[in-house]
């Protein structure tokens, strides 16, 4: 029996102005991300060209979101959380660029596009991954990025972890070499290295720009948790049940590998519960903010309710 | 006609203390590596034991050498520079791993034993090649590597821009797709961002930790740069006429694969008198510290003659 899609609602109102704040961050964080990239010509042509086709071409920029909304919800300068955000989206380039190669996911398709592999070759796409990790660092050192070393040191341990062991290359570890017995437990903690780090990154970037408190951060942090592993059983719900052509990118990808996954472990049923109370825990953590957490919520509920 | 190699000398005292100095900065970035890596349960134990059995396998640890080097010599710390050293030394790794695998250069064989994929798989090894360098700017945004904030701050950005498209990445790049006609500037281009930039960075990070005024700072720079290029020079002259069972890697590539190095632009005397007129200049940067030197020209020679 195939699980029909239903997306993840709240009780009271329901905006759908996710798809215009994504729309004004994906403008900026680009020309962030690229004027980061450059244009200087001593340097490798084919190699900057790699890196704008794996950065710049479409996304959904939610992490970019994230850090944006957040900051600007917590009195920071947005130019600031700008550059942060383009470093996220590098990073998160990076992975899919790495994540694609033949070694790995081995995909023709990524974003509706081909992936970098595809379009350039694989020792290309490698470099570029690599050469848009240390551009993230580079980003997130500069001073420009916020006037306070202390600031910007934080800022670039925080993605370093993020990124590494316990974050991003961890959890794509743990997928591909799953334990026998997988726990909801163990099950978590992949989700959460896989593609919570990240998502929980872009938050914690945008309270470092803001101004937060001690109390509005734990609860930011703790929505920050949530979100990430809200949206992770939703990658893992529309690999299973979503539509290519919408997603952009090859589904039923973890069925055909027999890969443990949110659905293969909890059900689709289940899957989708939990992602409902992820969803309203999200929303609880923000109601200390009121009014002004209203689009850092809207964000929350795109997470919940996305087809791609 | 082979070229035979003639070991680069200065005239004056010839003392062969350099791999003693190795040997002991060897143990010491070891521990520190093994410490970063970590010994948590919760990871992936395959993605730490590929990023051990990378970045504590054996090698020179030349760049290593050279930041402890200059920090003591500056009146640094030398704990910190262990640290500091210990993130060099995983970007290095990483660069080899990634350059190793079959979509770069195939290899089977560094540091005598099987490469990183052929060890693991190439999926590991990718992931392991990110994983380190993550931890690399982990290290160095840590506190314990320094308790300033803005000294962190500096080493990662830096360190960045050393492994980005102006350093590592988009030196293999060049590597890989050369210009049709390679003028002598361009192949300086290439090998500063390939090797240099690695080398240069080792030195940088120990101006950085040690205390050196703006004047001590030029002359090591200039060093630094001398020194990176010299020590290239010796790599392109290995590959060309070394010996594979001292090296522990397959040599003779570059003319397989009809790439163009130092050896093939300038001839093997062509390149060992640049390699000559390299240490010479290295040894004059070094004559305003005297005495103070000693180690760090040790070095320069080390890399002048060096058999691996």
């Amino acid at each position: 029996m195939r699980f029909r899609p239903v997306p993840v609602t709240l009780p009271g109102r329901e905006r759908s102005d996710a798809a215009a704040i994504l729309a004004d961050i994906r403008r900026d964080v680009d020309e962030a991300i690229l004027e980061a990239i450059g244009d200087m010509p001593a340097r490798s042509l084919r190699l900057a060209d790699a890196m704008r086709y794996a950065a710049t071409s479409g996304g959904k920029r939610f992490r970019a979101a994230l850090t944006v909304t957040v900051t600007q919800m917590l009195g920071g300068t947005r130019s600031m959380a700008l550059r942060a955000a383009a470093a996220i989206e590098c990073v998160h380039a990076q992975s899919l660029v790495h994540d694609d190669l033949p070694c790995m996911d081995n995909d023709d398709l990524r974003r509706g596009r081909p992936t970098a592999h595809r379009q350039f070759d694989e020792a290309t796409a490698l470099l570029a991954g690599d050469a848009l990790l240390a551009l993230a660092f580079d980003i997130l050192a500069d001073p420009r990025t916020h006037h306070h070393a202390g600031v910007r040191a934080e800022l670039v341990l925080r993605l370093a972890r993020s990124v590494g062991q316990d974050g991003l290359a961890g959890g794509q570890m743990m997928d591909l070499y799953p334990s026998e017995i997988i726990s909801s437990a163990e099950l978590i903690a992949c989700l959460a290295g896989k593609t919570g780090s990240l998502i929980r990154y872009a938050v914690e970037a945008g309270i470092l720009l803001g101004h937060a408190d001690d109390q509005c951060n734990a609860g930011l942090l703790s929505f920050a948790q949530d979100l990430g592993l809200l949206f992770q059983l939703q990658d893992d719900l529309l690999d299973a049940v979503g539509d290519e052509r919408v997603v952009g990118k090859a589904l039923g990808k973890d069925a055909a590998k027999n890969r443990k996954n949110a659905v293969s472990v909890l059900g689709a049923e289940g899957a989708a519960q939990e992602a409902q109370r992820l969803l309203a825990s999200c929303a609880k953590a923000l109601e200390p903010f009121g009014d002004r957490a209203a689009c850092l919520l809207e964000l929350a509920r795109f997470a919940a309710r996305r087809t791609l």
